[in-house]
């Protein structure tokens, strides 16, 4: 009558490349041959390599994260079969647990070079930057950020279902579009279908090669599958509804975070680690058109940590960029702005600006929109933690410079 | 020994026009001649009319709404002299309640014709539409959208110290140059300076034509003052730090909202009333330095209506447009995605886009920056409280379409 | 189609002895006339006198709190018929607000005298003592209790339906009882129906001399009717379940608190206050056998104050008395020695036990029952929230003794 | 550079007599031998064997917990010397996680038979019952009381250092005068030393006798070093100060729990589990003197599960027995009547009342003091989470009756 522990439908190894590992892939494709089937309402455990694929050291150099390969990048466990799943059905899957790595306890949060990846503040802060996180159970803490320490809220930064051949063609023309018409950025504004360092799990070589030329970069999110969303409050207990667009729904997850702020404004910016998910799948027929469903929805589950609504300090930011330049109604331009307001006010400590930007990625801030409507100006704000810090920052006392110590830089 | 009620500082009149009311004004100006001094420590109430200043009635017509004279708005109730503070200083101000006026227990939430204000949906909906909402205590409902009930976040949308005169021509440059260059848009970019309906207390004419030409309008939030930040949660209990600009601070507040969603996404669209605010001031001399101040803070109050964070429906956003347009980390694009989203799942149990719309402005919604930097998609999120409905939305269920009524149009 | 403020369903006199106020009474008895008759569905407000009906003074002098007159309390407004309700029935009554008086905005807490009223440390603490509370918006502090400030959870102490004849002769056969039984305690275990000072609203002489021989005290809650519960997140938005045992129900509340911690230990130990309360009801009919229904039941409102889990103190209480004695599952014993154990604590920062004796009375601490079946022991947890006090009271830092004043004491 | 996985200071076997295994012990005495030292800000691992020391079955038959063996229960893992503490320090312990047993995804609720162990409601419920749950990630189910599911607040129901050999004598004297004076309730009001089934680590046979004579037993908390408090929100990031009273405090774990109710009142009541606790040790210098502390505290972590105050119902219990009987001042009584209310009012919904006693033993209930100052009565209420049920049970709807199944019973 008894009951085992919890079946592992896919297991990682942390000591062999994760291109070697057939339950792996780091494209988007409907041909990604499936690693295993699940029946629904199994429960089951799924383990995950760091979205790097083990690239970054828990070391105190930022060499890594200056160097990063940014073309085998995410690696994802999958893709699974979830039997009775057919396209126009919602894939429901219920987050019960994530975990790091029983021999893993850590975690890294990078701030990518501006000439090789970049981040929201590449134009401020356009050097590498390391921070090694360890864990301890539910918290963790930095030697390369000192005076903070916090609980996770621990979740896979992307999910999602394969995309059918139609959508990977939309995703590809309109990207490519995007492309043609913002050379004069001179960045890269998405990353195209690119054939090096492809991995398809056990793809042969030919639908590999197909995958190569058409399999949609796994770094951003998408309307139509989810994918790459960053939501730090799609944790434990999380109950997700993920459109179906291929039989069996090909389903996919990977790039667990202990913990991230609202916007991972660094880009490589959560805690990332290596760890295993469990989860729990049920299929809702017709459930595309039964919800109007266009993108993904959640219910997020009922465990966050809670500081009280009293134990943040909020900061404001505009449409004005850093120049002074007046912008109209623009978001990005406006939260960027609040990020660097955060940073203005912890720098009064002894952090330096780099330790504050892996920081403001990593901890549980909240990035709210407040007003988006008052022309020309957005308002966003962000909540900072008060309880994060060892020490009391709030705005009444005299801020007292300490020895914070470096994060770790590139040489 | 016993104490007396607490000192009303500014008191209005529902039935006298805004404009003939001398504690009243609807432009930022230095020159905007103080209504009272209010001393540090001392607790005062000050009285606001709603931001139309009373031009919107408790009726089932929009013609109100789409009619609206926006040259006068906002009215704020001001400016204050805070004794003692100067230049330089950090103006903190306590909001220890936000209250309707008693005679007064209902407000409004509309949506602009998009040929007369607009709002962040206009494209979709440029219709005038409008909703009536009763108080009973705490909660609020409205005959224009059945089926929802809420407990008000009550809050000022607008506090701020007066600007210098270099920072008004600094923001009446910006803005102009603004207005120059995006003329293209064929939209109202930004108000400038407009002389029409000029409120500016008890000026001299001499002076209030000054404040005419020059006085910036209280539409936008601002970096350098705050404004109208239209901010949920710097709600009761909320203690927010200005910078002062001018002697005596000159510190105005107005547009009360009962409750407001995140981005107020309608534009004239948190729940707006007259009421009654109750502030204690005290002043951090040299506080701008001190805490490297660029723009407001604050720590929001203990009391937030509290929903569980499982009690929410989250939805995704992304930055492709409603006609497939894939932009460039466009955090303004994907926020509007995701309150499409909201809409197209609401519509599902009888509500038209119209109710949803006033809905998703004033009811509290949290508005999450998710992820803003996987090229070229940033994702917004938007937790839909279940709990403020009156059936059970959770997506596992049926959705069965009711008769959910109508809001007010204009004819 | 506008509205008007809320209807007052009955208004007080601060200025007035509360015994020649027809609409207030300080007994239970289905005899009581009523006083106004109130439809279902319709909000009102409904004013309330403290407590004791303004024995209490805003001074530095307890002697007030020694003298009180205890057969004179407590004053409740009311009853009030709700039209449609019948024996059997349950009144649903909806908490929309409770307000402080605008004209006298504060309250008090006091510790009675062990040879009047006593209090639930009498033992150890049988003197006379107050605090006043001032009230500014949402939060209180006290000149008497310094370094402590918080919200209030606003609530009634006392709201309830009358009696049955029948019911109304149970409380008094059971608690006449207990009395004839416990002489050999040496205290007041429960007030009888005492004639002297029985106020009955508009009563004839005749109906009220029976009302003082046989009208229940309001001084105890019971599991008939709920009356004086003292719970404190009864608050704005709760919606509670009272049983109907009478046509009409005849409704009564009063005994408001601005604050009140779990247990109310002193007695008067809410934060008591004069205010208005603005309720809605409806009537279930044949709710009691509908939900099985012995006692109210209730649903909070979702405003509590929020600290966050993480900054409170909690203190473990047994059932080992200060003496070492051991006592079998008392759950009493053990309360006490909890709140002994936070008067130690806290003592060492400076305050006197008196002083801490009326804190743990009105702020918001949670009393728990943590184990009740560990033979011979139970154990009762009270968590003291960190952030109502002004100056750090974490237990990882060295206690500093300050100045913190003294409480008013009787002379 | 790198971290390997977090140490285990104490690994258990479930599949080897819990009373053959050296790092148990189940009696509380200064010389049971110390298990192994752990040195300050150490971060450990430490396994636990469920409180009975695998007793009871997953299985659908109460006929272990009917027989269950109290002689030997609880045991404890350890005891651990902690570094450089000694008689007058405070241990200052910090709980970072606790997990079952990753091969045991599975506990067990038992309602002991009155005539063996009995429980808080054993005069209505005499007989023995038993639910099985099933750990999915965070939530637990139980095929024995269908139609709940919730997250567990998992935490240890026993922590705490050894007594001194004077302490131990105070706890057995007065827990034998208890039991002398208490002969006329024919209950067993207290456990005494008992040295059947004595288990003491790897003492040797003089020391186990000695232990066996002299060991207090693990049933009750006990004010001096906590022990078992069953505190349901002593969880994950819960900081916990304990007295020291022996060199090396000696400090002991065990008797986990998944989840449990206020009063865990079926004393076998929380869900209880074989599991892994981790765990952060330090040491507070002669901190009893320096914090006045009597028992222990603690400061809760900050992951709750939370449900929002409007998502409970609550209900209210008095001192008044179920023979209508009046109590003066009985927490003990109105608790239990309180749990009555609860059983009421759930079972006509189709849960038997033995469901019910085990599910409110161990779903996240909040029981609280209300008032307990209002002569003859007390009121406690417990808070009834919502959001625990697969169907809506709020009040204002029609209970309806359904096929709820059964829990496990002896035959």
């Amino acid at each position: 009558m008894g009951k085992q522990g919890i079946r592992v439908a896919a297991k990682v190894s942390l000591d062999k490349p994760a291109a070697e590992q057939d339950c792996l892939h780091n494209r988007w494709h409907p041909d990604i041959p499936s690693y295993a089937s699940i029946a629904p309402n199994d429960v089951v455990k799924i383990e995950c390599v760091d979205w790097t694929g083990g690239q970054i050291g828990n070391n105190d150099s930022a060499n890594d994260v200056r160097d990063v390969d940014l073309s085998k990048i995410h690696y994802l466990t999958g893709p699974f079969d979830i039997e009775t799943a057919e396209p126009g059905d919602v894939l429901v899957v219920e987050i019960q647990d994530v975990q790091p790595m029983e021999e893993q306890p850590w975690g890294f949060t990078g701030v990518f070079a501006k000439s090789n990846g970049g981040g929201f503040l590449d134009e401020m802060y356009p050097e590498a930057a390391k921070a090694i996180w360890d864990f301890e159970g539910i918290f963790c803490s930095s030697r390369h950020i000192p005076g903070v320490r916090f609980a996770g809220l621990i979740h896979p930064g992307i999910l999602g279902c394969a995309p059918s051949a139609e959508i990977l063609e939309t995703w590809n023309k309109r990207e490519a579009e995007l492309v043609s018409t913002h050379a004069h950025l001179d960045r890269v504004v998405a990353e195209l279908p690119n054939a090096k360092n492809v991995h398809a799990g056990s793809a042969s070589d030919e639908v590999r090669e197909k995958i190569g030329r058409e399999g949609a970069r796994t770094i951003p999110g998408r309307p139509e599958n989810g994918g790459n969303c960053d939501i730090k409050n799609l944790s434990r207990g999380s109950k997700v509804f993920l459109p179906v667009h291929v039989k069996g729904a090909k389903f996919s997850v990977g790039d667990l975070h202990f913990s991230q702020g609202d916007g991972e404004i660094s880009f490589c910016g959560a805690i990332e680690m290596a760890g295993v998910i469990t989860l729990k799948f049920s299929v809702m027929k017709n459930g595309i058109a039964q919800l109007g469903m266009k993108s993904p929805i959640y219910i997020p589950g009922p465990v966050e940590p809670q500081f009280g609504p009293g134990r943040y300090i909020y900061f404001e930011g505009f449409s004005v960029d850093e120049n002074g330049k007046q912008h109209y109604l623009d978001a990005t331009v406006a939260y960027r702005q609040t990020c660097l307001r955060v940073i203005e006010y912890l720098r009064r400590y002894g952090y330096s600006d780099y330790q504050i930007y892996l920081l403001l990625s990593c901890a549980p801030i909240q990035g709210h929109v407040a007003g988006i409507v008052d022309v020309p100006n957005v308002c966003l704000t962000i909540g900072l933690p008060i309880d994060i810090f060892g020490f009391d920052i709030s705005p009444h006392l005299l801020a007292e410079k300490r020895d914070l110590g470096a994060c770790a830089y590139a040489n």
